[in-house]
């Protein structure tokens, strides 16, 4: 329907951040539209030519906000329209993108199909549902809502949802962890050791969301992360691998939009999580990816039973999209090494590549595990072989040379960062062995301290699993940088330590771990 | 944990109506807390002394919004929290209130017990879940996830999350229709025949959502609706009825913040349905309720397998909260009377009330059936006698009396309402019957058109359901107020006209209705 200028409004740009989703600011008193007629309705579509968004409406009482013949949008739908300031838009009623009808299906109990799957995923790449419609799609997803067919379906849409890059190669190898477990930062020491064998190994990783960490956030104690993809490219082809943040690709840009509403809910179903990683590996090019499942009763995966339902499950889609997985499962009763946080984990990195008398032991196994698995995916070395051949790149110091280069491609970073002044120690209430550590309590701890966003916030810990203390003893030191963190650390750590203390060491596992 | 004064943010108001989610707005560059580190997490607490509120958390990067300072609320999230602007507040990380495990929990396929409803919907009434919390719950009681008795523990929740009202009578009636269906004003014509039966009938309506009117939007055009309690509580005394705006009392106040987000999302489900009723009727006082349950192909209900199904939770529920409870099943193929939107439905009624003419029979005749249904909960009524003494009060104009009556007590409109200056009609496309009539579609043009906020706007229907029809005759008019809701209706009307023309009248239903 065609429309005359003044039955538009001028678009202004709201420096509001709605983290994810895309909102119009109209003035209550808006001469053209009104606005309660709009709002209960929630949604409404901003156009102007080709230029077309939709976005939740909220309606602003201020004309410094927005005026009554303008409107505003949030950063994201003022960068998604893709129109400057002042240029004329219409609105309309935007009923829910089509797609939320086969979202209300699977919530009925049906099987979609992989039209049906592609669909939702594209109106989801491209902002159409508001945060309570991929609510709805989370929790329909959720929780044995889909069968594996319709996972791959999933996954496969979340491929197409974007680019996907192509290495020319015919081995491209990745690993990856599916998380939950702090201070787990063995891509640091894969990557080189793997790159240095000669495998062709671009990593690209997340920075944290709701964990201390992430691999992005630590690598960028050291070097930028933040590169374009031709960069990137280049530094790849001459180092055999990259340590670098995946977020400037538009790789499945559908996962990205999915996981701002996952993370608050606290809602991580096998489906959810075996379609998010493997599109995100798919899209980024790799042929062969090693899949780390950390099993422990504060790990994301809590029995051996779900471990292997879930390994089964990465095994089935990843056969399915032509991505050769293979799955370890690890002793996740913990976290690995000593440090959380982007510093502190890095000092541990550092150690392990160093070959230090100090480096944690359990980060050092556990990344020569992986290395050896991803290794052994090439055809030329024997089954069982891996291990040795990481253990010997390792040890000669040819690892720590190859992070060296990585570090010098990607630039090394100019600030030097050091752990977070103030500090605090958390002593033990009692003597006896450390029978138990919380994953999710010492993340929390970590993250209220500061990490990841201040380098050196976060939480080093003295004392592991099964180690003798003595009352009064300190289990572990918090790190910040700015006084609130630190008070709501400290706060959280007096509440709950994360720590239990026996009077025997826990037992060992009932099963043999990577 | 005591905190210093330097510890706080300047509180401000910021004039964003974000419809019943606190939106809380912090300054990119905050000199206390770094944004990005809440923001993933999406909600934060705020607190002054005891007061409290949660609310998720936008990143501004606009001083003239916010300044590093200082920390904004939306309208709501400031009228809760309720402090002055300047007051001193501090932030804190709030982790998803504690009742969200239980939703969690349900959604695995847990059954839940009162204690957790009750916590779940004092958590949802106290505004501490995002929406997208909200989402999770809604579907997670949507299709089949709840057992009746579940429904009886949310329902009381609910009740129990507001205010009761208590009018010490032993009969307090009321009737409620579950909606759906376009220009069904019957609470107009029934409250005044119930009234001037004697019965004590305190009719409190919502305002329309979804829907081109509710009975306080219509009732509106008449006399004034939103009322303070003790004034309504007069009214009653004095006349025995009433026909109010029911949002001034806080009465099962969760069910507001349910429906702000199972609107948009267009999830209905019958446990949801049910338990809002049925809390809403509790709480305003009522002992005995006639539930209206339209069924036909365009209805909310659709087979009379449904309807049945949806009786029985009714009667359920119903007993179990100690509300009488009859359920009435009744025509649902077509909108009721001629008028859609508040002028046009209106119009509509006062005929019914007047006994003109041109009345609209089924409006009426449905308006009678139920008006003795509910006279008949007075127990000196025999069974069956109700809808003769009924026709007798509406015959002889006593209805019409008592509604007059309502009015001027309620305080009669001073504003003239006319129908909409804007008009198109829409004609049959061939000759024939009208076969069907899409309830659906003709309220999406009403609302396009401009109602319920433009009184006037609407839809006056010409045809009905097995009408003959000549080619190029009116099927309906639109009536709107403003040229760009004109336009949005028209061109909704031109794409799908709600209309289906056949060769032959409809068959009746194949079921006896009310």
């Amino acid at each position: 329907m065609a429309r005359r200028p003044r039955e538009t409004l001028r678009l202004r740009r709201v420096a509001i951040d709605t983290y994810r989703e895309n909102v119009a600011y109209l003035h209550r008193d808006c001469h053209l539209y009104k606005a309660e007629g709009f709002q209960a309705l929630n949604k409404i579509e901003v156009r102007c030519g080709r230029h077309l968004i939709l976005a939740v409406l909220n309606v602003v009482d201020d004309e410094r906000l927005v005026a009554p013949d303008e409107l505003g949008l949030s950063e994201q739908a003022f960068a998604d329209l893709g129109l400057a300031e002042g240029a004329r838009v219409a609105i309309n009623h935007a009923p829910p993108p089509q797609s939320m009808e086969y979202v209300r299906e699977k919530l009925r109990g049906a099987r979609l199909a992989q039209a049906q799957y592609d669909e939702i995923v594209r109106d989801i790449a491209a902002n159409r549902y508001s945060k309570t419609e991929i609510a709805a799609f989370v929790v329909a997803v959720s929780e044995a809502g889909l069968d594996r067919e319709e996972v791959f379906y999933l996954t496969r849409a979340m491929v197409r949802s974007g680019e996907q890059l192509d290495w020319r190669e015919p081995l491209v190898v990745d690993k990856h962890c599916i998380g939950g477990i702090p201070g787990n930062r063995t891509s640091m020491v894969v990557v080189p050791i793997v790159a240095a064998f000669g495998l062709l190994c671009p990593k690209t990783s997340s920075r944290a969301i709701t964990s201390p960490a992430g691999t992005a956030d630590t690598m960028e104690v050291l070097a930028q992360v933040d590169l374009p993809m031709e960069r990137l490219d280049r530094i790849v082809r001459a180092e055999r691998g990259c340590l670098a943040w995946g977020g400037t690709a538009r790789l499945a840009p559908a996962d990205d939009v999915l996981i701002s509403v996952e993370r608050p809910l606290a809602i991580d179903s096998p489906a959810q999580m075996v379609a998010s990683i493997l599109s995100k590996k798919k899209a980024a090019g790799s042929t062969h990816l090693l899949i780390d499942i950390p099993c422990g009763p504060s790990a994301k995966v809590r029995s051996m039973e779900e471990a292997m339902r879930l390994r089964k499950l990465f095994e089935y889609v990843g056969d399915r999209i032509g991505l050769v997985t293979e799955v370890v499962i690890s002793d996740g009763r913990q976290p690995v090494g000593f440090g959380i946080g982007p510093v502190l984990e890095c000092q541990d990195v550092l150690k392990v590549l160093e070959n230090a008398a100090d480096a944690p032991r359990d980060l050092r196994e556990k990344s020569l595990q992986l290395a050896g698995r991803v290794i052994e995916f090439d055809p030329d070395v024997r089954g069982g072989r891996g291990y040795a051949i990481a253990r010997d790149i390792l040890d000669s110091g040819r690892a720590l040379a190859k992070m060296e280069a990585i570090i010098e491609a990607q630039g090394r970073q100019t600030r030097t960062f050091a752990p977070g002044r103030l500090t605090a120690e958390i002593t033990a209430p009692r003597s006896g062995y450390v029978a138990a550590i919380d994953n999710l309590a010492m993340a929390r701890i970590a993250r209220l301290a500061g990490a990841p966003m201040d380098k050196g916030a976060g939480v080093r810990l003295f004392k592991k699993l099964g180690d003798p203390v003595e009352r009064g003893e300190p289990l572990y030191r918090i790190h910040a940088e700015f006084r609130s963190d630190f008070a709501f650390a400290r706060e959280l750590a007096a509440r709950n330590s994360g720590y239990a203390i026996a009077d025997e060491p826990p037992p060992l596992p009932q099963w043999d771990l990577a």
